[in-house]
């Protein structure tokens, strides 16, 4: 089947236009015709090559949304004409133990979307049935695709790690993850703080669901206070401060991927058993459950949509970090 | 009541014997007439004013048996004669979020035995009831002691984080408190791994339990194997070759107090959902729990003997690491 795609030809080059042939999909797989594709922090890593994994000319794209429009011989033709959602994850193995534990995103063989095979900035994107999630209704699909990987990123540390609706949360970072992770953690109704370097945002935070905004440098002054850090910011902080604020028992979500090693004392764990962890978006179980929250709640992404032929227009202004809070790039019609 | 202490005047000095006057005990108190004392690392620490929160002259000891000898007014009498087991912590307040949800070793309010009151080497030693542990049947007194601190440091990564017989566990440092991490792990169920420095240790540590025992220098061969690894050594190690030993999920839990911090890197932590904690000793019902553990399963602390008043060769070994595993120090007959 000839596609359309945009494409990367070598690293940090402009995406280009090009026809391409998709390749019959497997036993397993479905055929996505992409309608919307949001564009993440994690396609410019990829263009750029920053994680060395990058293969060109590369498709970035992980956050499509579209309709099925053809099967592999495995899946149910029924699946035809429903609209579904693709993130970072393609395809798992199904038969490792992480697989079969519910926890694929975890699975050492999986397929990511847009490593070594082409993602959601074309007309036609594949991925493995149980990876594309159906769109509940009340959801806008003009505006899920960033759910798919901004939005599971966060979802995963109250949904994978058991959070308690009593408890209260500060989300450091008010952007693409950020104001997502506002939304949900005041649907679990929790406490909600936002953390921010930029108090300009202070209002639209609180409309994302905020009960407070702080300065990081506040931080210093709620000493124990909150039961789960989630921290989407890829630079580092002042640690200690940190987890001086986690309560007994807290927990610092680490999401964002900072290069320099975290500084950790070991007395901050040891006292009150607070603890650190991280986690790479979630598993299509936490993915069904996601959407239908967002149904529920009127979750939404908030998007900015331009037409895929003006990618590199979207490309340029998030690397200058002039979006709020995510762009959509949206198929011709 | 006048009793006899071994006290250290000033920080790092020898202990001298002394004579004192115990407060009557408290409402929910009980006086214990001291038998064993167990010598703990910490002992050394609080003599030499380590942690800047030593008050002389300071009576170390917070690994004591003995039998309650008296009791505070709110006690029930029947507990006189009992034989009951204190550790680090004689006391809580019982009445805030974390004493009342069962997690009194966080209570901020906290009595530690050794701070700012007289410890278990001296005849008597005072204890809130609920934190003088009851010794069930078959478990020996005069070896019980270091179970109150050392043990419960160890086993509180086991029931309070809920591990699964399944799970794969490395002990990292085989002396006081990993001998006995050793024994609780095997009890539990679990593959168990000795890991050491010093492979001299290897046949002692197949004796506590240990299927297998390697090098500290063997661990990068081990990649993405455990589920938990429990760090009872108090310097640095190589952190990313230790978190990449860590199977997907699985858990770094530090005891030893390192002081310079942990250098953590973010994505060992985000891409398979592994996690860093720590933890202070465990509550009353973690400890009900674990003498009931040792009874059934022969856990016991090997322990070198000496009497009382030969203290301060047990603390002069201790310093130079000849001890195996722990000092108990037993009282006059």
């Amino acid at each position: 089947m000839q596609v359309t795609v945009w494409q990367a030809p070598g690293p940090k080059a402009a995406l280009q236009r090009a026809s391409a042939q998709l390749p019959e999909p497997g036993l397993d797989e479905v055929v996505i015709e992409v309608e919307h594709c949001g564009l993440c922090h994690s396609d410019l890593s990829m263009i750029d090559n920053a994680w060395g994994m990058s293969r060109y000319p590369l498709v970035p794209g992980h956050e499509a949304v579209g309709r099925v429009v053809a099967v592999g011989s495995d899946v149910d033709s029924a699946l035809i004409g429903q609209r579904r959602g693709v993130g970072w994850i393609s395809g798992s193995c199904r038969h490792c133990p992480l697989c079969l534990g519910g926890t694929g995103n975890l699975c050492a063989s999986l397929e990511a979307t847009i490593v070594g095979r082409r993602g959601g900035f074309a007309s036609h994107v594949l991925a493995h049935q149980d990876w594309a999630i159906p769109l509940p209704q009340g959801l806008d699909p003009a505006a899920a695709g960033p759910l798919f990987c901004g939005g599971i990123t966060v979802f995963s540390p109250l949904i994978d790690e058991g959070i308690s609706p009593t408890a209260r949360v500060a989300v450091v970072g008010i952007g693409g993850l950020g104001h997502l992770a506002l939304q949900f953690c005041r649907a679990w109704g929790c406490e909600v703080t936002a953390i921010t370097t930029n108090l300009s945002k202070a209002e639209e935070a609180r409309g994302f669901g905020a009960h407070a905004v702080l300065g990081l440098d506040q931080l210093a002054q709620h000493s124990g206070h909150f039961d789960l850090i989630i921290n989407t910011v890829n630079h580092s902080l002042d640690w200690p401060v940190v987890l001086g604020a986690l309560a007994p028992l807290g927990r610092l979500h680490q999401l964002g991927a900072v290069l320099e090693p975290l500084s950790i004392p070991a007395f901050a764990l040891i006292a009150t058993r607070r603890s650190v962890t991280g986690s790479p978006t979630s598993s299509p179980a936490s993915l069904l459950k996601m959407v239908e929250l967002c149904s529920r709640h009127q979750i939404v992404p908030q998007v900015e949509h331009l037409p895929m032929d003006r990618i590199n227009e979207a490309i340029d202004r998030l690397r200058r970090g002039d979006v709020r809070y995510r762009f959509v790039l949206d198929a011709p019609a």
